[in-house]
């Protein structure tokens, strides 16, 4: 499949971005919970919904049931979150990549949880899954080269490390460009900065690096 | 010194709390860049203004410089964050807690930077050093056994793991107990957990606990 496959989830709508950007005839959108229905009002019908559905409305899950074909209910006390099993049913399709929306702001549990998950999901992976908000992209990354292209919606480039350290960090193109530099998890050292060229690579030879690309 | 110390960052003002309920003769204020005039707005002289302020004003500058006593004023391009400074200097002073408001929303690199910092500030101290935003309160704890209350305004608890795992994590007074378990990094076990007691006990033996209190 080539598909790219698309997650709605619940979380406060002002930090959800124009979705209508994201879609196109190559899209699959999955809803989770309470995101289902702000895709119906968006006029975006996803192809499943995922959820407990704790937090819809009897008017709301009304709606949901008459339109969306293929419904996933679970009970509110499972094993798992709705993002785990709706990033269960989205890997299992093979897609050419997963972005994720509504799971920033608010409950900041939800957030480190859901962010800390994409390590899990990224890991066996090639394809970007990603975490979007309107400030914000989100994405996990293993040891290795990569190369990225200058975003002027979102200039600001941080590299955060989510394991005990980050061994040889390498930076070509930036405003503060580094060669085979050790990180630590809590350094600061690598918020805010900026490509200074078209492209730029990032390199490094251990831990797991999140890389947060945001605007102010 | 026995003053509590509270830190003001420049974050979105929507999630910060009403700050004249943590306000009385036995603490120190803060203020970190666009910090500092959100308090003075609010009618609170801080002791300290700490940052490069690069995102005040010429007015706003002007109404600072005016106003506080303290003026610590750093480049912008410098290997700290403004928040490393303002923790720096609120550590030095041995307060009996730390409380930083103004670090969550908007670009979640800062908030993240923000978050895992707390580890290292915390690590060497006794008193809390806590992040409170009107939804949330975030903590950091080492291995150990503490004692919590119930927080009727931010009834769930989270446990996040910040290291590779936590090792025999013990919760008691919970509506979902545990004895002994380990709890992986990127596992979602320990999400929106509830004290079902006026106090409830955790324990755990080795690795870093982040602690989440919030309400939907």
């Amino acid at each position: 499949m080539n598909k790219r496959i698309n997650i709605v989830a619940g979380g406060p709508i002002q930090h959800i971005p124009n979705l209508s950007t994201y879609n196109d005839e190559n899209t699959l959108w999955v809803g989770v919970d309470r995101g289902v229905y702000y895709l119906l009002k968006h006029e975006i019908n996803p192809t499943i919904a995922i959820g407990d559905f704790d937090s819809v409305s009897e008017e709301e899950w009304k709606v949901i049931q008459q339109t969306v074909n293929e419904l996933e209910i679970h009970q509110p006390e499972k094993d798992e979150t709705d993002m785990e099993l709706a990033l269960d049913w989205s890997t299992s399709k093979e897609p050419s990549s997963i972005k994720i929306f509504g799971a920033t702001g608010g409950r900041l549990d939800h957030f480190l949880a859901n962010a800390f998950m994409l390590v899990k999901y990224q890991k066996p992976r090639s394809y970007p899954i990603e975490m979007i908000d309107k400030q914000n992209d989100i994405a996990i990354f293993f040891p290795g080269q990569y190369q990225i292209k200058q975003d002027k919606d979102k200039k600001y480039i941080s590299f955060i490390s989510l394991s005990h350290e980050i061994n040889c960090l390498s930076l070509t193109g930036f405003k503060y460009p580094l060669v085979d530099q050790n990180v630590a998890f809590t350094s600061s050292l690598c918020i805010s900065n900026e490509l200074i060229q078209k492209t730029g690579t990032f390199s490094f030879e251990k831990g797991i690096l999140m890389m947060v690309r945001s605007n102010d």
